[in-house]
């Protein structure tokens, strides 16, 4: 099943995809139950704008996940998950615009990742139960001022800039997140191309090592890690993060 | 004026503390004004438990602020802030247990700091408005697991832990923030003792740095810093942060 947010009319709704239509969640995607409610609303998905799926209370990342990635900057691979956090005001939504911190940095980089949508609280979980904790899968470009990030001893001023969180198109519950490809494209022209089986932690382990850190709370986002193939964007640039069984999210990038 | 956020008879409510009574804040502490409502209640301060006077969205930390804590980690000054970020699920209350997380950390330090309580939306403020976005002041324990943070490369496991962010006891309004002593005290020792005169950045120049990287938003919290002489805690400790001209945030530890 395919889980939006999304605006029409000047309300903001959660729904479920069901091929050109969509219908309304009346207690929204993070209820316990995703049933439809007795008045449950049908909308054409072209009379309405799609929104970030979820609105993380914070968004956990991964550093170094891929093999090819941390050998991209000469970097060991780590031996437990790098965990840093992005801050919720960064998330924007499919084809919203990603804002060119300009009055800071020089250089920011695109990153493909599979993000993991937590569905109910998560708080020191085994990797063996990791999964019924988790409502669904989307993409995240995981944007980052490669400039900062190298000079910046910590991590979150060059990730956590207003709009370096593009999130979406939708949620996907049916999703096996451990062996699908993931891309990216730049102006249509491939730039990333792996498979997440090549995450040296799969989900099942991030979101139990996490847990065992940090209550993960229903909406929350874990972002997996990035495949080798980052590089720059400049302001006109068209960037697209696809996931396979999921789709695509795509953003454009404005001058700050 | 010193506003809280208290429990009272299974309700949470917001307030301001006038002498040994709270008038409760109808509207809470976010709204654009202060006033009373029409039916303002009254309770004892006797009769309520205080809890973490606001719930951030995020917390934006501030690294290696002051001068002698940085020789303490035999850091270079840094040129700019260095900022990271704590999650809203470490935040806890005055009185509330600081859990020790034995599974993962040998080492947990207390760090005594100024909280700045942002009041409104706060996107690319200059210094010289910076004060009209904070509604006003609070301590923090930027509570660290010591030995995370030196072989992690990033700060956001060992900074990151439930209940690592205690905030309290209340904001009070009308601190000038340049010039306050700030202390801690372990087991009734004093642990750190310092002004927040030596910070290398000030309020002003934090909340105005802050907000050209990400927007804050009303009740998120910039931890501006610790002084020299942090050092750790054993369950069963009471670690005091005391800022003058607020008050004392008091907190015990646990095991985890």
């Amino acid at each position: 099943m395919q889980l939006v947010r999304f605006s029409v009319e000047g309300r903001t709704l959660s729904g479920a995809v069901e091929g050109d239509h969509i219908s309304v969640l009346d207690r929204g995607l993070f209820a316990g139950s995703l049933e439809k409610g007795a008045l449950a609303e049908l909308y054409r998905t072209d009379e309405v704008t799609l929104l970030a799926p979820c609105l993380p209370s914070k968004i956990v990342a991964i550093g170094l996940n891929y093999k090819a990635h941390a050998a991209e900057f000469n970097n060991e691979l780590p031996e437990e998950p790098l965990l840093f956090l992005k801050p919720s005001t960064s998330v924007i939504g499919p084809g919203d615009e990603i804002k060119y911190p300009s009055h800071m940095s020089r250089r920011v980089d695109y990153e493909a990742e599979l993000a993991v949508v937590i569905g109910k609280k998560a708080r020191n979980v085994e990797p063996g139960s990791a999964r019924e904790f988790v409502l669904g899968y989307t993409c995240i470009n995981d944007v980052t001022a490669r400039d900062l990030q190298k000079c910046d001893r910590q991590w979150s001023r060059a990730k956590g800039f207003d709009t370096f969180a593009p999130i979406g198109p939708w949620i996907e519950t049916e999703l096996d997140p451990d062996n699908v490809m993931i891309e990216s494209f730049l102006n249509g022209e491939v730039k990333q191309q792996s498979s997440t089986s090549d995450m040296i932690f799969n989900v099942d382990t991030l979101v139990s090592y996490v847990s065992k850190v940090m209550t993960l709370l229903p909406g929350d986002v874990i972002a997996t890690g990035t495949p080798s193939g980052v590089g720059k964007m400049t302001p006109g640039d068209k960037i697209e993060i696809k996931v396979e069984g999921i789709g695509s999210l795509i953003n454009t990038v404005t001058g700050g």
